[in-house]
């Protein structure tokens, strides 16, 4: 007799249960009788369904795919999405693997994917909204950008490797759509999905759309995402994908992942610290926002860097970068392609603040301000700070130079 | 009965006949009876069998690829690359139907590829050679590069469709492997497969190597060619790949079909009207190569920025580029894309002298010139021009420069 695998059914709490019973590593790892699990519903973000169980000996996370947008069922969507973030796990897992969740199961007819439970965890976002700012998170994001792009650039592997993996996450094709359409498209034309929340934001929009400066940057920068394949992205590091306990720091739901340009996963981390930034109510709290931008970058580029270093002296480098033996051109090389990722992550940063305000789905972080003029005032000041991010006519020369804009912007309120 | 494929045996010249005969709508389009086709070997590349057979109505051309290389049979090879080539065929037909040849059957057990018999043609290095200056196929070559790239590139498609064929061709690793250790590697360092004619030449080829701006170029251009899906390329289009009658124009041989930068076709066209431009023995002959180069450049670029236009103005336009209404930002934008385009296609045209030279393939047009010190000495300078190109600080700004560049080399000599 030959089983069939059954059809996909999206599941509740008690088939949740009954599905982690069915797997004996699972329910080992729970530990106890399946009974006794504690199983519920978790599920915070726009797409699929999550749900947390736990046992005496341990805890999982299960994650389903629904056919549409979980919050808009008439938005009709495959549900392959689950794949390719069960994909993504599995390729930067063995580089990151104190900064993300290990891929324990992936069920490819039912499209759930089961990785460990972070209990003790926060999501960032929500911490921040809180006020709490642990200082050790920005550098481990820094390092999880740093570990996970170059593990998979053309610096780390023969091209074979690269263009199989790109082969397979070029099928990521309907959340690639989604970051096209919603992030860089969308918020620069009329669309009904874009909305916002006060009239007085309308004149900033019709500004943001009449600027020829921006309107070219946003289609370099559409293009550039589809076409500069450096390295495989995470390709919604917002800072919801962000658990931390402080000392430790998790980077979850990878579903979007893709090939493009690393400055893209640095960029939409950093616009949703400077969306906290221009969220917080307490002016004195701000200075940890800069701080924790600097430490993104600086440990970014530091560990990315070592790492590139490391390629350079070990025997089984890659078979790019062996031409050059000097040490002022390998210096040049590398000061070129960190400006890259520096361009790219200020335009990509600046794309995420706008289309988080304008745009269909907006951050949360601003309805911490009671005050609704205080909360446009600060909006507009963000979408300001995009706008002029965007409009530099010479890319912007270092982080000080964009922290600068960045004071300037807020002050100016 | 079930007919299973017959393994594949590579063909001789009675297998062809037999071949062809089995395969009606081909039969038909020779006319008569098989035994009195015409069918000769015309191999004369480096890689596949190929032949000609002609009856009363017509002609076909039949390639089919080798297990090895043809010219070093120790070298092993996988057959797939004639699947590449009707690939790309395909792909690129319905918009140079004019400037090159149908895929008219493809066998994917037998790997082999037939299209119409260009029997009025001559290859254009072998023309070149002969001192035969076609005025227009320079630009015909510009129009097939303008044509074939625009089509496949995001600026005429919507990124699924652009996708979809990128994990097609991310398949083609053997022959893009064959152009990054040969094209892109090898010359810039010891390696068996490199030689050159005379001794004199060792030490320019040390200058190569000992230049860290050249190494540093190298490299990034390695990383391009790897990492900037602009667009389907040809990717091997020289003299050689290109058969004219002087008023019609057909590009052959696209198995080395790849996404990449379009200034890698670009750079490898004039790349090698440079070549034939520096084994030239008749001085006077040579202002010839120049009007080529800038025809070759002023068509493709008139004629992809025509696309553009019409695709701005097309109701059924890609979804990219319309954020933009404002006139001079889109010729901005465009202005840009072109920099970029001839900026890759100045680099790559430099490696293509190079690894001709003193790589493991060169080119026969040295071979017109008898004596040797007037050869190595025109080889030199070709190298030198080349190190010259990549060596510049800044990128060339026109076409103008490059070839005033060019002009100073040769008059050096
Ligand atoms: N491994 C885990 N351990 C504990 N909680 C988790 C885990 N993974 C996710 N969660 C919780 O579930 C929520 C939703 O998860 P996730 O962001 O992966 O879902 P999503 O529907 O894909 O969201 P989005 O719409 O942002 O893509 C998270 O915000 C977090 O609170
Ligand atoms: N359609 C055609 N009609 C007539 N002759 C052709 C045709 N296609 C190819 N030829 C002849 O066959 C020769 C070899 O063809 P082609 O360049 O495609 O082979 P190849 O082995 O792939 O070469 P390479 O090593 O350059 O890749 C050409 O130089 C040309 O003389």
């Amino acid at each position: 007799m030959t089983m069939l695998p059954s059809p996909y059914t999206t599941l509740d709490l008690e088939g949740v249960r009954t599905f982690l019973a069915s797997l004996p590593a699972i329910a080992a790892r729970l530990g106890g009788t399946p009974e006794a699990w504690q199983v519920r519903e978790v599920s915070d973000g726009n797409l699929n369904m999550v749900f947390l169980a736990h046992g005496p000996h341990g805890g999982v996370c299960l994650k389903q795919a629904l056919p549409h947008v979980r919050v808009d069922p008439s938005w009709k969507m495959p549900l392959d999405r689950t794949f390719f973030e069960a994909a993504y796990l599995r390729a930067i897992f063995p580089h990151v693997p104190d900064l993300t969740t290990e891929c324990l199961h992936f069920d490819p007819h039912q499209f759930i994917l089961i990785v460990p439970a972070l209990s003790e965890h926060t999501v960032l976002r929500t911490a921040l909204m809180a006020g709490t700012f642990y200082p050790s998170v920005a550098a481990h994001v820094g390092e999880f950008v740093a570990r996970s792009t170059f593990a998979t650039s053309l610096l780390a592997e023969p091209f074979e490797t690269v263009m199989n993996r790109r082969i397979c996450f070029a099928r990521n094709q309907t959340l690639t759509r989604i970051t096209v359409d919603l992030v860089l498209t969308d918020p620069y034309h009329d669309h009904p999905r874009n909305h916002w929340a006060d009239p007085h934001l309308t004149s900033i929009v019709a500004a943001l759309r009449a600027s020829a400066a921006v309107q070219a940057r946003i289609d370099s920068l559409r293009l550039r995402f589809l076409s500069t394949p450096q390295a495989l992205l995470h390709g919604d590091l917002h800072t919801g994908s962000v658990m931390t306990t402080g000392a430790d720091t998790r980077i979850i739901d990878g579903e979007f992942a893709t090939f493009g340009p690393i400055g893209f996963d640095a960029g939409l981390f950093i616009g949703n610290l400077i969306l906290n930034f221009f969220a917080t109510p307490d002016r004195a709290a701000q200075s940890v926002h800069l701080d924790m931008i600097q430490t993104f970058w600086t440990t970014f580029k530091k560990q990315f860097l070592s790492l590139w270093q490391n390629r350079e002296t070990a025997q089984d480098r890659s078979e790019l970068y062996y031409a050059t033996t000097d040490k002022s051109t390998q210096n040049f090389e590398k000061s070129l392609f960190m400006n890259e990722i520096f361009h790219d992550m200020c335009g990509f940063c600046a794309t995420e603040i706008i289309r988080r305000i304008i745009g269909y789905a907006h951050v949360a972080d601003f309805t911490i301000l009671a005050d609704p003029s205080t909360r446009m005032e600060r909006q507009k000041a963000a979408l300001l700070f995009a706008k002029d991010c965007l409009e530099q006519k010479k890319p912007l020369k270092s982080l000080a130079d964009f922290l600068e804009l960045l004071q300037q912007n807020m002050s100016a309120r």
